[in-house]
């Protein structure tokens, strides 16, 4: 770790944004690719978008590509999109089907495991067990593909350990993707995280959330409307657990956040609709309505909202130091019908509008911060979430410098 | 300062153009935006493009953003367009009215003043008077409106007092912005100014401004030139100084840089027109045309050309390493109606084609200095004002380097 | 050199790909171009380019730019293309007529040779005979003009030695350039050079080169192929020499790469067209088609093939870290005349299919090596002659470091 960056880290005061160089210099940015994103479990799609035998779709961030395939037997592998032999990418589509996985530069060829089958002309000696595709550790959660990059990353266990039961009735995995989009950001990752994690923004910015959500209220209005949906929780077939937040330094070993967090929608709002009003039949064995919604997290740089009748992924993924995507995903019940059972349009408002605020948000945010006069202000409490994730942040990249493992 | 600036800055022989290192190395450029542009008196427009209260206009240098907005008691207040919450900028648009500024992210709201009236839901001892927007010092002389970052910067007062006398027959506070344009060079700021300084390149690549103005002949000439224009001054109601040159090293403190010299038109010339006929209303007092232009010079980016009915002023603005935006300003007499006393197109056509040949100039100059094989070449008697830009130029730099101020 | 630099050479094992950092630093790439391409003679063209006084093209080589005109005395000169005044760029145009060379700057004039003719206003002792153009060291060779950016370069003569006997028949210098295409990659040129030094790709990446081309079989078939050819060389006007490989290290000075090798086309094909069948005249003093191709190599970055009717040159030019120009440049019996000896859709169909197939498989390998994964795999047999140029960049790269000269 250079010195400026050590010093930049110093810097931070607890409470406050982060120093604006930690925004725009290029080994900061690179230290956290290595230091958090390589190490962390991503979220990165859903199994039905791959539902056959050589289905795949391709995962790219900051540099990396990975191609998400179906094998024969039905499990998914995630394969570092490298050839073994000079280094071609060897698939370019997004997405595809593929009984074998060919480099088109020397045609040497992959089984969807990744194992070397072919490489022709190769001396004698040559091992092809050795030459096999990188493989990225998987793990299948509720129909959620998660990847992690690390060699020895820490146990996924913690998050489905905590988020099996309230996760349960939702039945993600007999879900479906309704729609997915990618808004491109031209800002550091950071900002786009720091502006999610906060509600403090959405009155100002987001009245068509805030007519229909309670988490854009002080703490003590939010109680008053969480009440009556915990009463009707079990009834309605959710659970009754209403808050898990191991998140951020909490989660224990890095980038294993999860989170579970239930609130209330206003008065007469069923989900994130135009009128709250429902937009597509209930998510698994749920059976009504119960007023609430719930704010998810999966590993770092996952986050999600789930309603009684579809949840919304969303996914920060550094593209380079200025550049973020954010993905968006809606999942609805496998068997809704669209033009029936939903219309895109409808179900794709209120977040594609959210997003495409938060978009320009967030690029004025990195123009601000780019001032040499910039000078990091003070938090809000409605920031209090933003807050810990700069706390985890900052406690995260220090001890990549100094090689110590963070821990809650 | 790193090693290479130093021995780039000792590699420089009075006299020669720039080595070439000084126009492409990222740290050089970081450190001029401190050591100069940071520190200077910057002539960034006119009164009179926001004569209401609550009218504003963005400044933009080199990643940085100014609301120069005029407030409720008419005073011009430039606030550097950064929220002190988290850091977004706050206006977006080039030129607006607004009674407050609403940061949009989360509805801070300051005065017109950079106070902070407004920041909802903080926490109990927070302080809304340290948490004003940055105020820059502004002083307006002569309706033209100036500004420095810095936070004590070096007295405006000899660039009031050198130019007052002679500006007074111009009346510029009088006047009013008949066109603004902005001609973005692909371009170091260094080779622009280099540019603007000398006229040895305007007879091979400025027939039209050559066929009309005395500058692009030799000292003789243009002495010859001079006389009747000076003889006739005092008629025609302006100074009878014709030579003030407080620029670069001789402006004393950094900054501060102010010129006035006079030169004589061609024969039968009264301005800068096509022809030489009227373009405007003659400005404030001036009774009559004599012949003559005049030269400006006010802080050390911002040159301009006074005739007697029009005043042209040209600002080189650093955006990037080697992007330059050159603005031009045209004046008229406040009182003058476009279409009946002046015609933009006649107006705006010398200097429009001259800098429209000048950004081709300056664009094929930095192509060639890029060159690993350029070799700074003899300056001719006619690039005297560049050589002294360049000579104060390399001073500057190696006193901010060990921190002396430099004096003429 | 910088430790990065050295470690990631250092780290290279014989037989395998490079390590990725090798294509992404900026450092590494500016000691390239210093150590490699401003060392190396550089085939830049034809004189057929440029038949008459004063005509000339530009050549443009990672930043810098080079006038090709041929003088009064129809001699070819290599002039930088950087005035030695202030550094303006002189030329701007690809190619174009001129008796004298003026920079539109300030006027300067040079002549054809590069020396300062005319520069007004300039003082006392200034000395026209030191400001002339940097002249390069120019070559002309069958016909084929290479230029030296070097002050002492090496020897032309072994090239000249190598290749003038097997070159004789084709006439090289009696050829002219039916067309020039040039193909931008967005890659490393190092990727550009490695692809074009094997055929282990031709078969799965180029089934239309394969079908018709001796190389892309394994070796003892290539042996067969080329039997009866040398058998028919001599009765064709061919040299019966048929392998001369002074490349990489063994061509001892930096930069004097020369090599001349034949093989076999298969059965039934003349030269390289979509079935076999002629494409042009018989070039020079050929009188039949012996069934052969032959790889030619002069310089570092310049390969070619010539069929007995047409040659095509293949040069690799860097333009930035990740920006390689392919320039093809075809070349036809002077006499040939267009739409009736040949037809250039038909002589340019193979080369221009390839080229942009090649492309798209390099820029793929791009995005792959700059994977953070990527391990350099191993070559096969039939990438022997990319293997020898990597161990050359290697050992180019190392000596520059320490001072040493490479010798084969």
């Amino acid at each position: 770790m250079t010195q400026m960056m050590q010093s930049l880290l110093e810097a931070w005061r607890p409470g406050h944004a982060l120093p604006g160089g930690l925004y725009s210099d290029p080994q900061v940015y690179e230290k956290e690719i290595r230091a958090i994103f390589l190490k962390s479990w991503l979220c990165i799609g859903h199994e039905s978008q791959i539902p056959g035998r050589g289905d795949y779709f391709l995962f790219n961030m900051a540099g990396e590509s990975v191609i998400v395939v179906r094998d024969a037997a039905g499990q998914v592998n995630a394969l570092l999109n490298v050839c073994r032999h000079r280094g071609s990418r060897i698939c370019d589509e997004a997405t595809g089907r593929a009984s074998r996985l060919v480099c088109r530069y020397h045609g040497w060829t992959y089984g969807l495991d990744g194992s070397l089958r072919a490489a022709s002309r190769m001396p004698e000696g040559f091992d092809s067990s050795r030459h096999g595709l990188r493989r990225l550790h998987v793990r299948v959660f509720v129909g959620l593909i998660f990847i992690n990059f690390d060699a020895s990353p820490a146990s996924f266990d913690p998050i489905e350990n905590d988020l099996s039961a309230p996760l349960a009735p939702y039945e993600l995995e007999r879900a479906k993707v309704a729609h997915r989009q990618t808004y491109p950001i031209e800002s550091n990752w950071k900002l786009a995280v720091e502006n999610y994690c906060e509600c403090y923004h959405c009155q100002p910015a987001h009245p068509e959330y805030s007519v229909g959500h309670g988490r854009a209220v002080p703490a003590a209005e939010q109680a008053a409307l969480l009440e009556p949906v915990m009463a009707r929780a079990q009834a309605a077939g959710l659970s009754q657990q209403f808050y898990i937040r191991n998140s951020w330094l909490a989660a224990g070993e890095l980038g294993t956040d999860r989170g579970y967090k239930r609130y209330g929608l206003m008065r007469g709002h069923k989900t994130g609709s135009r009128d709250g009003s429902p937009l597509a039949p209930l998510l698994g064995t749920i059976r009504d309505y119960d007023g609430g919604a719930t704010d998810l997290h999966f590993g770092p740089m996952m986050f999600g909202l789930a309603y009684c009748d579809h949840v919304v992924l969303y996914r920060f993924t550094p593209r380079a130091l200025r550049k973020t995507d954010c993905e968006i995903i809606w999942l609805v019940r496998q068997s809704a019908v669209e033009g029936k059972d939903y219309h895109l349009a409808e179900l794709t408002w209120l977040w594609d509008l959210t997003t495409v605020a938060d978009k320009q948000i967030i690029e004025r945010n990195q123009a601000g911060v780019d001032s040499r006069f910039y000078e990091p202000g003070p938090l809000s409490p409605m920031e209090e979430f933003t807050g810990l994730f700069l706390q985890w942040y900052v406690a995260t990249m220090r001890a990549a410098a100094g090689g110590v493992r963070v821990e809650g």
